[in-house]
């Protein structure tokens, strides 16, 4: 074996979800936004100057985290931007634990958690959550080198109060709590307000899926000036420019237009709560989701024959065969119509 | 000190060139291009579908990977993209610098390179260039755990031959050489035809000069199947998608339009030749650029006294306060207009 070949770096990387392209499927698999981003976003970029994309965008995102800090209420230096929320949590992997205490997070979450850990060589320990699928605080009062929890948490879509999240940070002082909020804006109360209480807080989020992004590959984290200028250091030491003009320009425009934002993700948990009214009628038990997706099982039928059938339908659904879930489907929140195929889709095959 | 300050990341991160915004500025200070994209690339902008935002881009990046494929007439899986070649290369440090013997590079060179072996913590030692500032491919011939040249190296602008760059890659078969192409473009020959001949071979490539695309990031590299996927596997293990909507839909149209991209190639070598003339006049002497842009001192005036003066007149032009190249300059390639205001200013200050 040529040495070389030695020193490349293993990993087992994450899997996203299928990205099919057919002309009409219904896809629930990956959690987007089943409505188009806001008119305005349209407008700007339909008004796009092509010839600025000869020039290096802005280093420091200026204008989007201009825009992002105005709506949080928060300083322009407790803002980080990246290339989705994905960029930022594995940047802040990067950043904040090189602690030889394995990090901690639950057995059942975003199953990128590990794999970052993996490609960092950061120890970690998995917490069980528990029957209920529920993260208890106390569990994670051991010695450790940083936390993450999403909250609400994925693929189980429950969400956690604030003060069980003021628990946890407040018995972790020693270490850097990362809140992964991606899914917050449906319902769940986020841990902004403790940022100023708690400079080893931080909160990620993105534009993926309340604001109908996903498309423009857009995350940010909120938290202490300290922690956000030691993750601007390491970003600096990586790529200068990681935003590109028309992300930063639509991302502006998207965050700046609070009605339309507050519109699609009121219809996206209306259809939500309608959906766990049927989704019982039809046999499912599940998890009382605030996300834009549910967590849910039949009580007769397997999950993977009901994934299955549905795909032949091509209705595009989410599934893991790992411990404890592997009977459980991920459906995202579709628009009604999208949702009526599939509870059609479910009944026909149910009644079989 | 809070238990969770020690294990921060501390690096020292790249200081890219200053983006200043003024009405008139001559901005030739970043090495971007003097001319916008290809037409093609403002039609695909202006009748952009901004629906297909609200969906997660194809993580393979496919139609962007499949048009370099093409247009280099090499295999699919010989192509990996990334957020600008900043990111190509960092993510190839991580990839492939994994061992404990120092990888190595030119003393004068592209500054990220020791910024990315920092952050990374991969040991490196820097080669000097020789007094024409030229690299000797053999002085490549000893232990090592990898190897980057930037050819035509920055900021010196000289181009290494093709059978030099081949001596250095034959040396050093059990190392990954990467071969940073960044300004290939502009006359050097590319290492792109060993490709098949070296397995441990990798070019890196951008869109940010000779595509004129610096705001759309996009960079790429070639290689052997084995080294794009060994990559990919580490791409995959920090972010499924990297390359937004509208950077993939850009990124085709640019390299596509073949025929706009020679024209303004010509033209910025064309501006260049010129350049060397000016400013020999002028009483400049520099190395023999290759590149999109000029690498010059002055036989009399210090280069820190023309860099403020230029810089009253709104005229950017990149100084380094480093070691061998501290009374250098290096002069971006800009319109001819811009190029006359450069000249202008320059015998204004020099004649005073």
């Amino acid at each position: 074996m040529s040495e070389w070949r030695k020193y490349i770096r293993k990993v087992t990387p994450y899997t996203p979800g299928e990205q099919p392209n057919k002309p009409n499927m219904v896809k629930l698999n990956t959690n987007e936004c089943p409505y188009p981003p806001s008119p305005k976003v349209d407008e700007i970029m339909k008004s796009f100057n092509t010839d600025l994309l000869r020039l290096y965008p802005s280093p420091d995102v200026g204008p989007l985290v201009k825009a992002i800090a105005a709506y949080h209420n928060v300083d322009e230096n407790q803002v980080f931007v990246g290339v989705g929320s994905d960029d930022v949590i594995g940047m802040a992997f990067l950043t904040f634990f090189n602690s030889k205490k394995p990090i901690l997070f639950p057995d059942i979450t975003y199953s990128f958690y590990d794999v970052w850990a993996d490609l960092f060589r950061i120890p970690y320990k998995t917490i069980p959550v528990d029957d209920n699928f529920e993260i208890n605080p106390k569990d994670y009062n051991i010695e450790n080198g940083g936390v993450i929890i999403a909250n609400p948490n994925a693929p189980t879509a429950i969400e956690m109060p604030l003060a069980a999240i003021e628990e946890l940070i407040k018995a972790n002082q020693d270490s850097i709590v990362i809140v992964d909020e991606a899914y917050v804006d449906f319902g769940t109360v986020s841990a902004l307000e403790l940022i100023d209480k708690y400079e080893n807080l931080l909160i990620t989020r993105t534009f993926s899926k309340s604001r109908a992004m996903a498309g423009a590959r857009i995350g940010f984290a909120i938290g202490s000036e300290e922690l956000i200028s030691a993750m601007q250091s390491v970003k600096f030491a990586y790529n200068s420019y990681t935003m590109n003009q028309p992300a930063i320009l639509a991302g502006v425009e998207a965050i700046n237009d609070d009605a339309y934002f507050r519109e699609i993700r009121d219809k996206i948990v209306k259809t939500r709560e309608h959906a766990k009214l049927r989704l019982a009628e039809l046999g499912f038990e599940g998890t009382n989701s605030m996300t834009n997706f549910l967590f849910v099982t039949h009580k007769e039928v397997d999950a993977k024959d009901i994934l299955e059938y549905l795909k032949s339908k091509d209705i595009y659904v989410r599934y893991w065969n790992k411990p404890r879930i592997n009977n459980y489907l991920r459906i995202s929140i579709g628009t009604d119509e999208e949702m009526e195929k599939l509870y059609s889709a479910l009944e026909e095959f149910l009644s079989e």
